[in-house]
């Protein structure tokens, strides 16, 4: 099974709106004779891929899958049918699949007679498949949040200077967080003091996501700006009713959103529920202060990757602004799930503390 | 030899001014026959208390100790001189003893046909005894910043409350720094607002350092005040000439110091001049964010542990005020030592990187 988790990695960024599975086919000596994993939506699920492989070596044999084998059939037929079809005997699988339309699967291979057993390194499969099942379960994209900032907190120094707070290995991990991401959001702040590319570089065979820029007023994003090249494809987002037309004829697309209640920045929620309807089931907010502040105030951040630079500046801008949080109880608690040295630089990584630890 | 630096460890914090030490004695069979570190001031050094313990096995054998045998009397014999009476054949040391008045000791047992070989786990000896090598290299006490913040870099939230940002292991933690430490600073912000007691609690057989208030106009630190109690002793350090005797009577000493050369608090050079010699090696920063700035200003913090909290509040006094540093290629630079989970919390610990890494 961890073979197959590290093989449903490889489609991380390339898959949605489907998941990323792996699957690995032993014969009946349990030797492995086929692995195969979910390339890309529309293409052959990563059961199919594996039985491909492993051709009659499969009869009698055990497929051994991240995700509960699919029992429908959409551009591609129901893995459940194949499995049997190939003669196994045993699928053993991780994570039950949440989507209503795709699982029953279990059940039909327990209807035809084989042995199936659920829950096998279901943690280290919920993991790799996290965004994923986040937007099943909330019919919203999983939002990552991803800073840099020194010890003190800061994301530039007093004079706006930030080139380069962290090191050039940490900044290389972002594009591999980007290359995993089905979009890369920045707020209309950043866009106007970074003018950031936000396409992935460096990443061999990476599929490059949708940037999206939040520009409410239209105005942070101008013809000649990075984003607007064509390494990757461009989503303005905007509250107003101005005319845009020179950022389409630049390449971009608009999509126009209501303001926030507090008349301050846009929607999120309609943002992601718009994102989502464009198969966007991952979203790497790269943006400065005031938008991770307004995702977070809505509790709309899924994950965060923080990169710590150890370095201190003692003013400077802060990597977070206010949001709405005024005592210590109301201070969003995460839970750390992995540190790791980059460079010089510390990763780390934590998800939202769930009521049970609290 | 790592069992040598184990056992200087126990030292840490009780042997000021003196540096740490361990010392193994092996008989000719490289068994272990003596084990001994250097406990306080005055009493035995760490090769004393092992050649006693091993006796006559010791003759013929090997001392594996920390750091190079003292050639002086003080207030103990010469350690060398007790090496050779006890018929060690061989000596084994990790770092040089940078003390003018006390080294010589590697000289001196070669001469009296000793086999002397240095610098064995120089690495890991050093970081035992790190304050006292800081402290005898500058001359004055090595200074080890430490500090607690979410990962936004705050320490309190927006209406000052605090309690608490990082978890119970986390304090406890703090405490075994204090006993490590000669000495606890904090400056008159936090005196006001946090009212800290400052002592070690809950670590056993541990010193209490000397807690000390900079208190630049008397006027943070008054009767009834946690730090004032018998717990442990405690000095004021202020820059006016305002009758103190309240304080004196409620059993603090009083230390005067001209003010900094901005006019904004203590002349922190001499305040550390003074602490060295009243015999303080290792001064442990409980300040807030002035007193670590200033601290920074004057490149006078020598080792950093910070205690991430995994919460964001996105408002709040920043762990660290202004420190002068205006553009990012001014940014204090350092390298991480360390970093470990303490309950839910992240433990790093950097020290100033150097010339040559940069």
């Amino acid at each position: 099974m961890r073979r197959a988790v590290d093989l449903a990695a490889r489609g991380l960024g390339r898959t949605s709106p489907n998941p990323v599975v792996g699957c690995v086919i032993l014969d009946p000596a349990g030797r492995t004779v086929g692995e195969g994993w979910h390339k890309r939506a529309g293409g052959p699920h990563a059961e199919i891929h594996a039985l491909a492989e492993a051709g009659d070596d499969a009869r009698g044999g055990t497929a051994v899958v991240t995700l509960e084998p699919c029992n429908h059939t959409g551009r591609t037929g129901p893995c459940s049918r194949a499995l049997v079809a190939a003669g196994v005997v045993r699928v053993v699988y991780a994570v039950a699949d949440p989507n209503p339309t795709a699982h029953g699967g279990a059940d039909a291979l327990a209807e035809a007679g084989i042995d199936v057993e659920a829950g096998v390194l279901a943690a280290q499969a919920e993991e790799v498949n996290t965004a994923w099942l986040t937007a099943v379960r909330r019919q919203r994209p999983h939002v990552h949040w991803k800073y840099a900032a020194t010890l003190d907190g800061r994301t530039a120094a007093a004079d706006g200077t930030s080139r380069w707070i962290t090191s050039g290995p940490a900044r290389a991990d972002v594009h591999r967080l980007r290359a995993e991401s089905d979009a890369v959001l920045v707020g209309s702040g950043t866009a106007r003091t970074d003018d950031p590319h936000l396409a992935v570089r460096d990443v061999p065979g990476a599929e490059q996501p949708l940037r999206v820029v939040l520009d409410s007023s239209a105005a942070a994003v101008a013809p000649g700006a990075r984003v607007l090249d064509d390494r990757a494809p461009t989503l303005v987002v905007t509250s107003t009713t101005a005319d845009t037309s020179v950022l389409e004829a630049a390449g971009a697309d608009i999509l126009r959103l209501p303001a926030a209640r507090d008349g301050v920045g846009l929607d999120l929620r309609a943002l992601l529920a718009e994102l989502h309807r464009r198969d966007v089931r991952s979203v790497l907010l790269e943006g400065g202060p005031t938008l991770a502040a307004a995702f977070l105030a809505e509790g709309l951040v899924d994950r965060i990757t923080g990169y710590l630079a150890p370095a201190l500046l003692g003013a400077g801008p802060a990597v977070l602004a206010d949001a709405g949080i005024t005592t210590i109880t109301q201070a969003q608690r995460f839970t750390l799930t992995g540190t790791e040295l980059i460079g010089p630089d510390l990763r780390i990584t934590a998800v939202p503390r769930t009521t049970e630890e609290s």
